[in-house]
């Protein structure tokens, strides 16, 4: 890594440490909600979520929720049910994003639920599912729960419009910005809209702060498509070249297919359309995406909606938490280095 | 069939068309809202959803908050809307129980959803459940909101206590009960419930529908369990065997295996709990149920739960929807025969 480089790493890692230390009290208590709200007389449910759940990751979700509460002066408590809520909803995603088809077996990746089998982790993402929306009605702001069931059918349909594109390499961006907004940027976007809601604001700043969530979220799921071509996977905590091995089709590879040669063409198509892989196809799509800049050409693409997010909370008066916000829109962009 | 028999089934048929026919109109208009709600900018969920939902089936769920509103005197139109959202619950967990497993993929039972694989049922039933919860927050009642996110917490739970469960002899019929309340009756009861929450009825009457949704639920999964048993195909439209051959642990194996000697113990636990089974084996297993008369006793066990439903609706005045709902048990109960 380069000094600047190196550098750079550092100040992305503090904005987002910047941002989980102003919300340290509130999230503390959303994860003590998230231990509780997990029990079942059923014991195998929170040892299966607690797998997923307690596992860490970054809570940036529940975490948008909270900074757009606070944000927006509420004083309150129910941000930390809706908080525990979306991430209740984002790990339901997950679980169910998890199970394996029959043919995916077949190309080897049983190991994804090994341990569950399929139906458990189905289950278990209903039953989680269930008590995000126990926990809005215990809420009982009904603008809240149209915002969060409105979500969770734009990510239904988002991720079976990722089934439909995936092995397509017809697909425009236009359809593929259609299916990452359902299937992450919605969430990010009721993140923080019903931050604003709960504290009663008025419109203009409810709609700044569900523009703001939707362009981070747009950017977060292109740096994530980048990623998947590029990332260290050490540091990352994913396996580089999944979507490539899935067959989808995302950005990098829509831009690499549209600016390639029909050979070019050929290989996409062998490797994501029909999944006939070899062990050097991997090294061969970066090759190639690295020849067409199609991973620059991503995250160009990802500044933007960057961007867009900043400009969208300006009309909220300069602060801490206005910053912080700022700050996580860098966090987003820049794990790519 | 004997005389007696088929004069019953005559009977039978006819109370259930008795309360098609006293809510042909709500259920028409609940038909078209299913239609209209299924509809998304993504057509392969219309596509997968229909094909289940249109399949027709009996729509005894919705037909319960149909009748249920009824009863109650409710004169509005918001009992359309939940009917909807009950069914939708309902299919969506029809669409997640048809998740495979690599294991029983491999005991032959890939044709289950070979159709569609395992991921796209899992995401539309997804769909499904959100739009249910879009309906509700459309009635705008938290009470309603209550009652179902509730049931769907408690139905995902179920469906988990039957995975642990299933292959496992030593099951008590506590534990079972438990099961099938969660898994079956829980919607019943719900589906009942929210008719009388929506017509503002008092406590007692609510309470009163509540337990008589609860206990036909209890009978209605001891029925289909025995049936599973002993059904003639075409008229079950289901394939007699299928728990069996699941390793599905119900009641009427429970008793048999209760009142059986060592070696037809070890004839359960070799094909319910390690699933070695042959061609002979589920004629074994039907032989040795009718030795320990384990389908009559719980078909007898299923008839108390049907008494417990009609005197749970006795608060209320006679009257030809109380008349109707009464009937419903018994058709729920006599379909065996």
């Amino acid at each position: 890594m380069s000094v600047a480089a190196a550098k750079e790493q550092r100040a992305t890692r503090s904005a987002l440490e910047e941002a989980q230390a102003l919300v340290a009290e509130d999230m503390a208590r959303v994860n003590r909600l998230i231990l509780e709200r997990l029990e079942s007389r059923v014991p195998l449910i929170p040892e299966l979520a607690r797998h997923l759940i307690a596992a860490g990751g970054k809570r940036i979700r529940p975490m948008l929720t909270l900074l757009a509460a606070r944000l927006c002066g509420y004083r309150g408590e129910h941000h930390l049910a809706l908080a525990t809520a979306v991430e209740f909803i984002h790990t339901a995603t997950l679980l169910h994003d998890d199970v394996v088809d029959e043919s995916e077996l077949r190309r080897g990746k049983a190991t994804a639920n090994a341990v569950w089998g399929n139906k458990a982790p189905v289950l278990v993402g209903d039953f989680l599912f269930s008590r995000a929306f126990q926990l809005m009605v215990q809420v009982g702001d009904l603008e809240v729960l149209r915002i969060l069931a409105d979500a969770s059918a734009v990510i239904a349909e988002g991720e079976v419009l990722q089934l439909v594109t995936a092995n397509d390499t017809s697909t425009s961006e236009e359809a593929y910005l259609a299916m990452i907004t359902g299937k992450t940027a919605a969430l990010f976007r009721a993140a923080c809209e019903v931050g604003a809601v709960v504290a009663r604001r008025p419109e203009p700043e409810r709609m700044a702060l569900r523009a703001y969530g939707e362009a981070l979220g747009i950017a977060f799921q292109l740096v994530d498509d980048a990623l998947d071509y590029c990332a260290r996977q050490s540091e990352l905590g994913k396996t580089v070249g999944d979507d490539f091995r899935e067959g989808k089709v995302t950005l990098p590879v829509l831009v690499a297919f549209a600016r390639g040669d029909e050979s070019e063409r050929a290989f996409w198509r062998r490797t994501l359309e029909r999944c006939e892989q070899t062990d050097t196809d991997l090294a061969e799509a970066q090759r190639l995406l690295a020849r067409h800049g199609a991973i620059e050409a991503t995250l160009e693409r990802a500044r933007a909606y960057g961007r867009s997010a900043k400009e969208a909370i300006a009309v909220f008066p300069r602060s801490q938490v206005r910053e912080v916000l700022a700050g996580l829109v860098d966090f987003c962009i820049e794990r790519a280095y």
